[in-house]
């Protein structure tokens, strides 16, 4: 019986195991396909984890010893496949890939979220190198320059208005010539000088060389092309909530998650159902922070060290 | 006008600078007497802020580099004193100690809480040697050996059945022969067979050496007394949070806050006052470590900044 399982090995999956283990827990595992480290280490540079700041670090840098110091006070790393959690009375199984199953009385569930591709060639050539999916994240790097924004939802304008913020230009680039976010967003881009709707239109191709992206190749409905000179593209056209996990096998869900299949938390991590936690990317109102998701990954473990203690 | 007064210099107050300067704020200041870095530069060794591991690493060199990380897009940093934070209309203005004022579009808390002192002789000469305040944070450099808690509420109850999980016996020293937490934390430290009661007790005296603490004398009601051998104390009799720049001169709160005086935020760290925001130890529900309080300054900061961003 494990006291506590947790799901994923990014950010939240390793501080979680950390502080777990750390507080005293004895029978603490991190199931990880990969190696750990999480989405962050796709990334060509961070700049905003306090406390480690070099000049052009990689997302793999900032990583490098984050497995050695949460793994220092007996968290165990398998590098197994989750394929569901279920709850049995005060106990939780793990189903894994092979078909066999480990009991647990406490479960992180911290696998995050994946951004959608929009499947431009290109796309996955230059990711990292100018094409962004989290303006918080990139957006600076672009102080004073060009950029393009590719969706019409809610988070393209959003982060749109971010961009214009910063960047000398934003072009949003959208399939229609209406928008789905909500009317408010939509008259605040409207009313933004900074940026030029690119309307009935999609990224035909990203080009650019060894140092990063230089530009889109713009197709219209009509058949026109536009070039857009930019050294960086934001792609918003929508997330993947990894929650399969949770998925029962009536199809419904282990514990509460909104419209979107967020995991509905509070401050706390925890979920409706009790010895069942989320942190990280996946829980509703996430930053998509790594310090964000540290902290919920501290904050879960501490709870579920908490609700071991009480029920042992 | 600011767009965003910070009012506290720790890890919060810095973080929240990084990603409201980095995300375009332009006139964002940080209000903090001290040299920024907060609490945790008191800390003797602080080994769980992810991403950052090296043996005995004192608080101080933790929060060393923070600063000019947090400060290298634009956040400017006053040393002045911050009276209180009130609210006309759609600004709120900074009393600040001499006397003059500064308007601001967005304030973020980031006061932090204070940890009470019981008072007895060696208390601050072994603070941060011996004598601690947080379990989570260093019940872990006594794995195996023996410790004492000194307090009877919840907090106090609590933080030993944690060090009872780490630590070979731990002593709860009280003054009273009845505890004030809830029942079941009663029950649980009473059934608990490492942790031994001294009731009707107060710490005399902290003694040690150059290494640290190495015992506590113990006076009872009766006059007797008692030495424990312990190199930890931990000491829970009260919390002071530090929400005196909230109050407003009819001795109300800017914002709602709970019956301990934590402000009340939900998972954006947004008050109930649109463009105040809390992070860090001063809010309801606080995890105390320097990771969460880093990632509640994030999204207050990205939470004051989409809030400019959305009334310009």
């Amino acid at each position: 019986m494990l006291d506590c399982a947790i799901i994923g090995g990014g950010p939240a999956g390793l501080t979680a195991g950390l502080y777990a283990t750390r507080g005293g827990l004895k029978n603490v595992t991190m199931f990880e396909m990969g190696a750990p480290g999480g989405q962050i280490t796709q990334s060509s540079e961070i700049e905003n984890y306090p406390g480690v700041f070099r000049e052009g670090m990689t997302g793999m840098e900032l990583m490098e010893p984050w497995p050695e110091q949460c793994m220092h006070f007996g968290l165990k790393h398998e590098m197994r496949e989750v394929k569901r959690v279920t709850k049995e009375g005060d106990h939780f199984t793990i189903h894994l890939d092979s078909g066999d199953t480990q009991e647990a009385k406490t479960v992180i569930v911290a696998t995050g979220s994946t951004p959608r591709r929009a499947g431009f060639p290109g796309e996955e050539e230059f990711f990292g190198r100018g094409v962004s999916t989290c303006a918080t994240c990139d957006g600076f790097f672009y102080k004073g320059k060009p950029t393009a924004v590719l969706g019409g939802g809610d988070t393209a304008l959003e982060e749109a208005l971010y961009l214009a913020n910063i960047c000398s230009k934003v072009y949003l680039i959208h399939r229609r010539d209406t928008f789905r976010a909500a009317p408010p967003t939509v008259e605040r881009v409207m009313k933004n000088d900074k940026i030029e709707l690119v309307l009935n239109a999609k990224i035909k191709e990203a080009f650019g060389g060894p140092m990063g992206l230089d530009g889109l190749k713009i197709e219209f409905k009509d058949g026109t092309e536009r070039v857009l000179e930019v050294p960086g593209v934001f792609v918003f056209v929508g997330n993947n909530v990894n929650n399969h996990v949770l998925r029962q096998s009536d199809g419904s869900y282990l514990c509460d998650v909104n419209d979107n299949g967020e995991v509905i938390v509070d401050l706390k991590m925890r979920t409706n159902v009790p010895g069942l936690y989320a942190a990280g990317d996946l829980r509703i109102e996430a930053a998509k922070q790594v310090v964000c998701a540290a902290s919920d990954g501290a904050i879960a473990g501490m709870q579920a060290l908490e609700h071991v203690l009480e029920h042992q």
